[in-house]
């Protein structure tokens, strides 16, 4: 969908003619009171669920959570995933032109935030002409998105969903964001962000960001179980420093290489950075309990325990921050053994968890 | 000291013609019984105590730890620094001319493992006629090689002091040392490894190496009280992807920048690949208490609650398989907040424990 109005950036800078590609699943409802707003993390899109025609293996990127008889039910919410600014996966991004100066923006466009991102989603509510959402849900990045929905629109949020989440980032997250960076900035390939003139793209920072990611989101145990110290053929070491030795080593080439195919450079900066800068705390001198007095909405916080990149703690942050509010809020920790990951996976409590807390939102209707 | 006698490795390979850099402090006694020998983990070399004459802050790396009245003290103790084949920091090693070719032996450095290096520290206590070691003691890496000692030559180790060690690489680790790896051979300036003839470095991927190891070195705990979200200037925020924004962005190009100009990058790949492979188990069905059934020594272990890289846990199971085999073991899990760092740091609890150990073993004498 196209949007000609400017949109201010936290940043000072706006961004015109921008589009933001989006699906639906489901049918709105007369009085528009049932609609279910899904937000994205890293590498995610406005594909949250079903599948394309034709298109195998086409599955939406939350398509186990969302759909006809799902957690999410389809069938009596209308849900809609948007991709966010910068992205690469059809909204306006790094890739597209400037109307500015009619070059492709790559460097140059500008830096987004989690802010900018729900201010964006909010004018397409608008188009939409949806008002109020039953509920905005995301995981990762993408609860940091329905956390500030509930600051920056508090009245138009009843339920705010926030899966392996937190409050903002801590030094580790932003050292692992940093050094992926500057694997892609310091690729000879980059070309300061202006690679796309070039005709090349900057893999091996791409390869080693993708893999940097990919050890944060993997929890310790699940990865000793899934490859401990497997090697990667036969019993016999082989001993070389180049050559793939053990599976683990195998796999994450493997991660990096799929990656740096399709993943766009400059939007891995900008989306790290918007991670990074996300701390609703910081204009109330620190205080996330100060932040959270201006939420209205019902809250579920969800967290997993072997999650490391954003631990249990870091939810239990923002719990106890909404409780120091008197807000309705509840939390599930789930013992799951999957690190970061387990947000996207089939557990069946975590499902079930959030089955029940959809089916509450359903039964209360538009006048909770 | 020169070697001449080719030296059998664990490949299959030999290397001949080679030196090791080696430092001594305190006096061999008269029966040399009290020979203490400390070996280095990745970053680290031969000068182990002291500092050179004329060269202000070149302390040892181990200076808090080693030196008279310290707590291994060179008044009691003759300990020996040794930098190991394949380092950079003085004995044979990628950047020297190999005699079977006449030409820098750059990635044809043959892969050195644990046990070469036990191999060759053994060579050069033949040379200085020591027949037995009063203790080997290494932290991290260096706590393999002390292990490793015990396993190799069980009558030469009467201790071995195993600090913030592991008893092999989990998944976790390999996976880190893959993308540092990774991130070095994929820099245009490494040129297979043979980046001398050049003139470059593959300063990139040295950078993009070290920033990510220091990430595994710190605690969660200590990076967050030290950096925190803690901008680097002012209060106020720039929204740029590429500028360092926050205080641990800075630190860690700080200490990339650092380690590029004076770390050889094919050194960093035999040195992470010495880690990735030893496992003593390995050979023996994957029981660490078969393997460890071949010691004669005594043990201290200790480890730090907060080091994630080689936690506490990894500590324990070489505990366990001691004492399974019923070997004198004693083992101290300090509280520290540091993480892997800690054990190159000034804990005073640290600091005794070991103090307390080498004063039991100067009071056996070499009888024990």
């Amino acid at each position: 969908m196209p949007f000609s109005q400017p949109l201010p950036l936290q940043s000072g800078a706006a961004i015109r003619d921008y589009a933001l590609s989006y699906e639906t699943y489901g049918r709105l409802n007369a009085d528009k009171s049932n609609a279910v707003l899904i937000c994205h993390a890293l590498n995610a899109s406005h594909h949250v669920a079903g599948v394309y025609e034709g298109q195998p293996r086409s599955e939406g990127w939350w398509d186990n959570m969302i759909g006809p008889g799902k957690p999410v039910d389809t069938d009596r919410f209308f849900v809609i995933g948007v991709n966010n600014l910068g992205s690469c996966f059809g909204s306006t991004g790094p890739m597209h032109v400037n109307p500015d100066t009619g070059r492709v923006y790559g460097a140059d466009f500008p830096v987004v935030t989690v802010e900018d991102w729900v201010d964006a989603q909010a004018r397409l509510l608008d188009a939409l002409g949806i008002r109020q959402l039953a509920a905005v849900m995301g995981g990762s990045l993408g609860g940091m998105q329905a956390l500030c929905w509930s600051l920056r629109y508090p009245e138009r949020v009843r339920h705010a969903v926030v899966v392996a989440s937190a409050p903002n980032l801590n030094a580790e997250n932003i050292a692992f964001n940093e050094v992926a960076r500057r694997a892609i900035v310091t690729d000879p390939d980059f070309h300061g962000g202006h690679f796309y003139a070039q005709g090349v793209v900057p893999k091996r920072g791409l390869r080693i960001a993708r893999m940097i990611g990919h050890i944060t989101y993997l929890s310790d145990d699940v990865m000793n179980e899934k490859f401990g110290r497997q090697l990667r053929e036969g019993i016999d070491l082989k001993y070389s420093t180049q050559d793939v030795e053990f599976q683990i080593e195998s796999y994450l080439r493997y991660q990096g290489d799929k990656f740096s195919e399709y993943f766009d450079a400059n939007t891995y900066l900008l989306i790290t950075r918007a991670l990074d800068y996300f701390d609703p705390a910081r204009a109330h001198g620190g205080s996330l309990q100060q932040a959270l007095a201006q939420t209205q909405a019902k809250f579920l916080l969800v967290s997993f325990t072997t999650d490391w990149r954003f631990a249990p703690a870091r939810s239990r942050e923002i719990v106890q921050a909404l409780l120091d509010n008197k807000r309705a809020v509840s939390y599930a920790e789930i013992d799951a053994p999957h690190g970061h990951d387990a947000f996207l996976l089939d557990d069946a409590r975590y499902l079930n968890v959030v089955r029940a807390y959809f089916a509450r939102i359903a039964s209360e209707g538009a006048t909770a």
